[in-house]
């Protein structure tokens, strides 16, 4: 999968996620194989558009038959890094943290969460699904001994720029954080920012200015 | 507001989120003006793609000046339909639903959430922050005392299409939906749908496809 490395617009990395979750649904469906005008249609994008964005992994349909859906999944699956575990820690053991790490799907697709970290005394212990919440504190010993791939980042505005750095100073090469806020990182540090305030605006967006409503993810 | 009215590109819409939440941090931070050259570097976009997307809505920098922060802020936010207020429900008292209607920054840009629902006994009463948690029963009755602008799904997979129908059937326009699974709505009403696991399997693409590593939401 490296042939293409690093050449791939970002415009159709973020399509990916949605390819191979439309993937995952037919093959659930039993579909064998689908053209691109097929797929086209249920993901709102046309067959063309389907074909370019695959071509840019080293095109592998065939004329005429179209994909394998089985194959294109496992193709955009290896190519999204699913093919290991992630084993992964959530910082902020509020609503989004334990919605986070309690969601089976995640688990499913190799992103295990082994702990959350908080810094209220009330917050400690268990959660519902048995993973223990511990002391902020203990996050510096707790990276030294688990190498640990992914960090949540769940936490309010103000704290998140420090937790990114302990995690960071901790070794975690991913973070995927859900403040509301900017964070810097060092090279070599992967983040992805969830702003859901981004997506409830481009729902007012187009409440305000109604065009054909659009079943499309951020 | 209306004189380009659904001419704007869907990912020029996409990133006046970000436009919009740059420029109220700016103002806060008391910044009067920004020239598209450093609202580029901070936003991690190139002056000419500033100017391009500001352009979309009938240019207002001034050559020379650069943009009023203030003015561009409050223009950015009207045409994202930031005037008013909006009465929101949230359908699902989970984590994702209890984090939404507790999160004070949507309520302080106009969406106030005025009440939960939810199918199971145990989570009906009071949320922490005094919202009242009603029974997915008493939804339709409370749609047509209530008249509701944002409809919040925040339930598991199954429950999404038909509870997505009950807040059509009773009038509601816009959908937020925080569900994995693709809805259908009729014209008129306008979708926008969260997927959480797009946004970690973009930051599990750059994780193992190292580039430059972005800080950029979906």
């Amino acid at each position: 999968m490296t042939f293409k490395r690093n050449k791939v617009p970002r415009a159709v990395v973020s399509r990916l996620p949605a390819y191979y979750r439309y993937l995952v649904n037919l093959e659930k469906a039993g579909l064998v194989r689908i053209s691109s005008q097929q797929l086209g249609e249920r993901m709102g994008l046309t067959a063309s558009q389907i074909r370019q964005d695959i071509n840019c992994f080293g095109g592998f349909g065939q004329q005429g038959y179209g994909y394998n859906v089985a194959e294109l999944r496992g193709r955009i699956g290896a190519i999204l890094g699913l093919t290991h575990k992630y084993r992964c820690i959530v910082v902020g053991a509020g609503n989004i943290g334990l919605a986070v790490s309690g969601y089976a799907a995640f688990r499913q697709i190799g992103f295990v969460v082994e702990a959350l970290f908080d810094v209220r005394p009330q917050a400690l212990g268990y959660t519902k699904g048995g993973l223990p919440v511990l002391s902020v504190e203990q996050l510096p010993q707790y990276l030294a001994e688990n190498p640990i791939d992914v960090g949540v980042l769940a936490v309010p505005e103000g704290a998140a720029q420090p937790m990114c750095d302990l995690l960071v100073k901790g070794g975690v090469k991913a973070i995927w954080n859900f403040a509301p806020v900017d964070l810097s990182v060092p090279d070599g540090v992967t983040l992805n920012s969830v702003h859901l305030q981004d997506t409830l605006l481009v729902l007012s967006y187009y409440m305000t200015n109604p065009a054909k409503a659009d079943e499309r993810s951020e």
